[in-house]
């Protein structure tokens, strides 16, 4: 794979905006090595299998145990994925790249896929919108939890599985369903051997914001023909480049790590990701995930904050542009956007005016549009990074995805904190089981209700 | 209408917090006089027609005029809005709010309605996923821009419009054509009484990002089935209690903007909008420009940040907890989510642990999580506001839309910025007319160049 993949424009992140917020070309050096101490960190971590660096491994891992499944997925009618947060966005971030933008709606010749449904949020409302649109006779289920006690998954899990026991029976019911879980432990491993569609593991040392490569990712996607071969391929490529690349002007997870880390310590706080296409918008999702999650702690982090171009022109950028020197911007282009069709020249008179969009295609103004903001952000002093990608195929979007889990990683070990784990929401957890009647979650069922009680000290009815 | 429809709670963002960065009930008592004045000004332009203050006036209004246009389009296939920014987000958010999640996958008899697709971003992939899903024949189009010269609006509706006209010619395609603009001016309004659908206005001194409430939100909406009498009828209610509030601690308008005016002061430049319940995703999509648009100039602003309640406690709230103390929090519950369904206890053995989630509704985990959410947010210092309506319905989803909008008129007027206008933007739209050879955009198309070219200054090849 000699193609380029993706071109990095630099220029308007470095040297740019006042003097006590600007990142000069010396600081991005003096991380070099740091960076590459880092990076021989989670090398090693994922040669022993340690600290949550799995996903490092993950573009080299043999596919055929998740083909084998996705081929009897493929059969049915539905798939409904049954998982949140990690078991979710990698998902959705993949499918919007690569399916059409309507899948649900094509006809099965046209979509030559069965339909794809995900239940990740316990509102009843999403739920029975999908429960009306499914067959459960010829509907697939995938249940995917790492820990395999995830309140929200398990809730929906037991739900659908009743359904279906009441219909056909519990071995039958098993019949649709696939579990993705931690190889040993964990409440849905004891099911998983039970699942008659199969079971895949969630390697011990992938997170869930790290394991879109994995079968957590990777099962809906190959079932649903997302290029999930190329997808690798992409990160293959990466990693190798990021092994070769000699020094940090070489390196793009380094580049990008160490000007994230800088301009968050000069007084940025937020981190726009801004992609021109429709196929990308869900990338902004999957990215602000990673991010936050990773590198929200201990008093620090950097919010993640997702855009979409052109709409956000309509909607962000008048922020963007003239409101506090506070985001570091990141535009995602990409070069060639299909089909090319051509914005017809007025056939009426009086929309003369509007002619000089005539016989560009959509393309050309998407792509205008995207240099334009990028440009006029520069103007007015705010720091931006340029990225492009070619087209939307498997390898550029393997490398992107790839790219982003080193930068985010990097970016966790200069900021001194550990990218992979999430201690933070362990309270918000324990309060919901103390409300939910769980035993053993008493005394938080008590400190909850005190909390929230403070909440409503003050209440205005309307 | 006498019940309750917003409940506020504001313990947990009033004296909460280290102690610099604490907001006390006497700096919020300080502000009501400004925000009398803000109100009275704001309500004067209103009356007299200035300043884009007519979104006060809306609730208020006739329907006859869109409900007859709404009656006509309800009788196609499918209904395709082209606009973008203030003429989409709205839609988008009613239509969320009160359709079915898979709305456009029902049969017409389920739907009761035509299906519906949103044109407003200018990508070739979207666009070409609408055509497949569409028969023109049976389409009918609203295009909604107020200047009437929007780029990525005109360049859609020349797009279609050519495609009917190849195929009907051009007379029995305006018959396929609504356009909503400026009562007077621009390119679109020559068209207007062209389009055979009808045409509607959009009254001059309502801006784009307030305009959900006139027939740019309300077509589309009446026409499938969403409840806009009960919408207007919450706003109006809003609005009665708004005039009738006896101070700053009657007056949720005026609190929500304090609060947020000295969260801000105080170091906080990101607001959260945390809705528990998929209806009100996109509520904080149309939130986060109303917010962004409005406050984001002359250096200041505060930047929206939306989020999703369970889906985000897997993604965002780790950030949110043990980040920086950077963010004012406003955790929107719904009390009732409908349908009522419960957790079934699992029959299968193994699965024990989970039963404590048996027998409880959905409506009560999300509900039970929302608490605990905020409750833990507290507990980790972090200043949170509790609003929670009683149900999505007209008159809940009306007063909430009509409550922000006086919210963040007013927290502009706090600030000290004309929260009606927009002069960010033009920077890049120039840069777009310059790079599509517009005449007259010379000088701009060269400036544009040199820009992006400092852009690519220093670049990285993958």
């Amino acid at each position: 794979m000699r193609d380029t993949l993706l071109k990095i424009g630099l220029g308007g992140a470095i040297g740019v905006g006042s003097k006590a917020m600007r990142v000069e070309e010396e600081e991005l050096e003096f991380l070099e090595l740091p960076l590459r101490n880092a990076e021989a960190q989670l090398r090693t971590g994922a040669e022993t299998g340690l600290d949550g660096t799995g996903w490092i491994r993950l573009p080299y891992e043999d596919l055929e145990s998740v083909r084998s499944v996705a081929e009897k997925i493929a059969a049915f009618d539905s798939v409904v994925q049954i998982g949140i947060g990690g078991s979710a966005l990698g998902n959705l971030m993949l499918h919007n790249a690569f399916l059409h933008p309507y899948h649900n709606e094509l006809t099965r010749k046209e979509r030559e896929a069965p339909r794809f449904y995900m239940a990740d949020n316990p509102d009843p409302q999403g739920l029975a919108g999908i429960w009306d649109c499914i067959d459960p006779a010829r509907t697939a289920f995938i249940v995917a939890s790492k820990s395999g006690s995830t309140a929200e998954t398990m809730a929906i899990f037991l739900w659908f599985f009743e359904e279906l026991r009441k219909v056909m029976g519990e071995e039958k019911a098993f019949g649709h369903f696939v579990f993705i879980t931690d190889p040993d432990e964990g409440l849905l491993r004891v099911l998983a051997s039970k699942g008659a569609l199969g079971t895949l593991p969630v390697p011990k040392d992938v997170g869930g914001r790290f394991s879109v490569l994995s079968p957590v990712g990777l099962l809906s996607s190959m079932a649903l023909g997302v290029p999930v071969e190329g997808i690798l391929e992409g990160a293959r490529h990466l990693d190798s480049l990021l092994k070769e690349a000699r020094g940090i002007w070489e390196n793009p997870a380094f580049i990008l790590a160490a000007l994230h880390t800088l301009h968050s310590q000069k007084g940025r706080p937020m981190a726009v990701l801004m992609p021109y296409a429709d196929g990308l918008e869900r990338f902004a999702e999957w990215h602000a995930q990673l991010w936050a999650e990773s590198l929200g702690k201990e008093g620090k982090g950097s919010t993640p904050v997702r855009a979409l171009g052109a709409i956000d022109q309509h909607s962000q950028v008048q922020l963007y542009a003239e409101g506090p020197d506070d985001k570091l911007f990141t535009c995602l282009n990409v070069e060639k956007r299909g089909p090319h069709w051509l914005i017809p020249p007025s056939p009426i008179r009086e929309l003369a005016p509007a002619n000089y969009l005539g016989n560009h295609s959509f393309d050309e103004l998407l792509g205008c549009e995207a240099r334009s903001t990028a440009a006029a952000l520069k103007k007015a002093g705010k720091p931006v990074i340029w990225i492009e990608i070619p087209r939307i195929d498997g390898p550029c979007i393997g490398a992107l995805v790839f790219l982003y889990e080193w930068v985010t990683a990097l970016t966790g070990l200069l900021m001194g904190i550990n990218p992979f784990d999430q201690p933070g929401v362990e309270q918000g957890k324990r309060y919901t089981y103390g409300l939910m009647g769980r035993a053993g979650y008493e005394p938080d069922a008590a400190e909850v209700l005190r909390e929230f009680g403070g909440l409503l000290a003050k209440t205005l009815m309307v």
